[in-house]
């Protein structure tokens, strides 16, 4: 076990170095050839577009059921990944899961209202699961994810798929490297252009909330991750425009403020109404700029005064981000080992999004609990 | 006259069209070869270094008279400058400048400190006062100035050069006619690495604050002039290393927010601990970026979805932002209007930097009075 966690956990090994020295060596003569299977549950964009066509990159994940509302579909997308008819589950016979063998954990991508119920079925099934991001509506029903999955014995991750990217992780590690010197100020500006208005990220009763819960969450993870701190206060300000039809139920932009307990400033901008991604920490001997920072590919890092210097940093810890996550949690069920990116590190950011709705609500600093 | 004004009277105007434009045919015949003479107190970095050069592009504007307390560098740099003797004056014999007639204006390049009383003694004196940001210690300090220029029926400029640098003016007349769409976000950085702890700057009698009165002044300022709007709300977080000898009395990190009545919200970074000089305007349908932004040259500009579309703007009101400032107050002067910085732009920038501190001091949101 040589992997280096930082102060809050956060893998700093670069390359194969997870892949590598998670598992020793009798460990993985024990589990060689076995692949951890995975249930896809939701077939939308991001499970049907950019997960499941991951598995042919994973080394420890296959890809043996999905649960979907739609059979047509599930069929199909069965048939193009070979995954058995025996694989195919819908919301109603969800919990018959647990019969199936090959089936070790459940990745939940739905919209965040069904979070909570399809991963407390999930553990009460004898599953593990990976959920997406934001974890749930509320910290009450994230501590309920938590519980239920302990209770099971089962382990729990947060679909943060920043931790196993590999510009990410190389810009944490020049960070932590001193590389700018004492870290002084941090910033990020997530956001994208919302488009159809009837779109389930744009209910409230289906999201939670607006572009923080979507897009503004990356710019709060990136903060804590990059500077390795948790945030003592928040201060928000909201500003949306509610005549905008995409915008009635949830907010569009949302800046919030973090104080570290260093001193660092982290200042944040969530957006539904303008495209921007990237990150930037300013030290007393210089930055480290990431844009695009979060994005699904095409990151790019600077490091030093201003952009003279751009970084390709080495292999991430799998082919690529999506495939370094599944293979992640699979590598902790076949070692027995805590997820890096645990249940506890979604509720830590969904506390500190409900403080930054109260914050731009009450208009006022809102201390965080530590 | 034919100057564009917006709403909050910023002049639009490219090119040399504030020249042409601003005296009329009659007035510039009348005028025709006359010169409006300057004095310049204090032969600090700034005066001596950046403003003094500049006469020799300037169109109306001369150089007459130097104000110093160091009698030999006066000397010699009125020999340089083609000064004559008799219009070398230091702080005891400074109000004798109203017996000398070629001295119409003065602009008073000293410690912040010493901004209220030289302003004032000058137009007591019968002079017109051009003088340096931020304007003064407080706002109280700030209405005794222009009551003073008021009451002696004399002008009152602020030096917020970047209202003639024509990147911002083209930055400016682009967000205007709406090429970004509907503005949502303004964004500025800006910082130096503050040096010797025993600069005046860093010493709170002579600067009235740390980087926000020196450098974050610029944030403020773009903010107002970009938006086009006057905040009404500000928070702020203040980060200072207070053992680190050049912050034993000044502040060195100001993160501050500002709420504008149109829902933009302005988020502006102070810091004298690392070097940064960006603004970022961002509408729905695109962005505006400077980096630099408000240095004394070499200002970029792109406009569009990122850093694809790099404009060279016409060419401002002078030959540069130095000589245009010196030429626009000497045209007031000659033509009889009010400058396009007034005293009381002045003074609604240290109003709300008052705000700031207290803000940074409460640790709660100020709302700024209209």
């Amino acid at each position: 076990m040589s992997v280096d966690l930082d102060r809050r956990g956060f893998v700093l090994a670069a390359g194969g170095a997870i892949a590598a020295s998670a598992i020793g060596p009798s460990a993985l003569a024990q589990t060689a050839g076995r692949k951890v299977g995975y249930a896809i549950v939701g077939l939308g964009g991001y499970g049907l577009g950019q997960i499941i066509p991951q598995f042919k990159n994973c080394e420890h994940s296959r890809l043996v059921a999905l649960v979907s509302g739609d059979p047509a579909k599930a069929k199909r997308v069965a048939a193009q990944y070979g995954v058995p008819e025996s694989g195919i589950y819908n919301y109603e016979n969800y919990d018959s899961i647990r019969d199936n063998p090959d089936i070790d954990i459940v990745y939940v991508c739905l919209p965040v209202s069904m979070h909570a119920e399809y991963t407390i079925r999930a553990a009460k099934a004898g599953k593990h699961v990976l959920c997406e991001k934001p974890m749930a509506l509320s910290s009450k029903e994230c501590e309920a994810m938590i519980a239920a999955c302990r209770q099971a014995g089962k382990k729990l991750m947060i679909g943060y798929r920043c931790h196993f990217e590999p510009f990410n992780l190389e810009a944490i590690r020049r960070a932590r490297a001193g590389e700018i010197g004492k870290l002084r100020y941090f910033r990020s500006e997530h956001g994208y252009t919302a488009g159809d208005p009837t779109a389930w990220r744009l209910k409230k009763a289906m999201s939670g909330g607006g572009s923080i819960m979507d897009i503004g969450i990356y710019a709060l993870q990136a903060a804590r991750y990059m500077t390795g701190e948790e945030p003592v206060a928040v201060y928000a300000k909201e500003t949306t425009d509610r005549k905008d039809p995409r915008f009635r139920e949830v907010e569009d932009m949302i800046e919030f403020q973090l104080e570290f307990p260093s001193g660092v400033i982290g200042s944040c901008m969530s957006m539904y109404s303008a495209n921007r991604n990237q990150v930037l920490l300013m030290g007393d001997k210089g930055r480290i700029e990431l844009e695009p920072a979060t994005n699904y590919s095409g990151q790019r890092l600077w490091v030093g005064k201003g952009r003279e210097n751009e970084i390709t940093p080495p292999q991430g810890p799998g082919k690529n981000q999506f495939a370094g996550q599944l293979d992640h949690l699979a590598q902790c069920v076949l070692e027995n080992r805590t997820p890096i990116v645990p249940g506890e590190e979604g509720l830590r950011d969904i506390r500190i999004i409900e403080a930054v709705y109260q914050s731009a609500r009450e208009k006022r600093r809102i201390a965080l609990k530590a």
